[in-house]
């Protein structure tokens, strides 16, 4: 297979719109999280608000980069020159492992909150707890494609 | 690299260590999470008990077989054969992914139980909990630790 047809790498359009995806997934993530509610309560939000603070810059900037590569049609990489992919794919996995813990632990303390009584968590506040994880759970998928993606590239290295 | 010079692959004394500790740990997350505990009131507790199921036997099994192939000095699998070794890496990511999953979310169920009154978590079962806790992380440590030296059989596939 050649370089090029690798879906999900650099500069490909299936590449372009992962990473767009992700970018949405983990701000809304964000969003839903870090206004109006008091996420720094509980460390699992702490936690989560943090990740998705480091996703989010480094999915736009690929985004960026896919979708410049992909709108003039100028390759960002050159071929054969796949080093500059392989270091991408190792922080891939790295934010991957990390976005899958935040969300889980951030799930169960949405399980937790929502089997409490309603004092302790409103019902609007804890639907945003919840809606905030599943787009974590929905970041983290399409991050863990791209990072599959990517293992096909080891072949040729 | 010759395939038998991959540390930590099948058969070999690091493969042997890896395992045996995998499994070790996991038990003791097992058994500190299942005795004498309501685990079953919390759905990360259950969830963690249900992987720390899977991976028990798991990791035994292939302990046992690395044991046997250190012992008697008779290689498990034939030299240039690693289509098995192959498949087993993929279970291998899976079964990490999910003790790293459950690992975090009854970590986060353990700080929010410890921050919550005594009543509702008396100290000598939230111990309990939290050892059972980093007893899984341990247990991924070793796990993850062992998908990562497979990533160097891939090459040679």
């Amino acid at each position: 297979m050649a370089m090029d047809d690798v879906p999900g790498s650099m500069g490909t359009s299936a590449g372009f719109a992962l990473r767009l995806g992700q970018t949405i997934f983990s701000s809304a993530s964000l969003l839903f999280m870090a206004y109006g509610v008091q996420f720094y309560s509980y460390s699992s939000f702490c936690f989560l608000v943090t990740i998705m603070g480091l996703v989010i810059p480094w999915s736009f900037t690929l985004a960026l980069l896919d979708g410049y590569s992909v709108l003039v049609t100028c390759p960002v990489r050159q071929k054969g020159n796949n080093g500059f992919e392989f270091r991408l794919m190792n922080r891939k996995q790295v934010l991957s492992t990390l976005t899958l813990a935040a969300a889980s632990s951030g799930a169960s303390v949405v399980d937790i909150l929502m089997r409490a009584d309603e004092s302790f968590c409103p019902s609007n506040i804890c639907s945003r707890y919840l809606l905030s994880t599943i787009f974590a759970f929905l970041a983290w998928f399409l991050s863990m494609g791209s990072s599959l993606f990517n293992l096909w590239l080891l072949p040729s290295l």
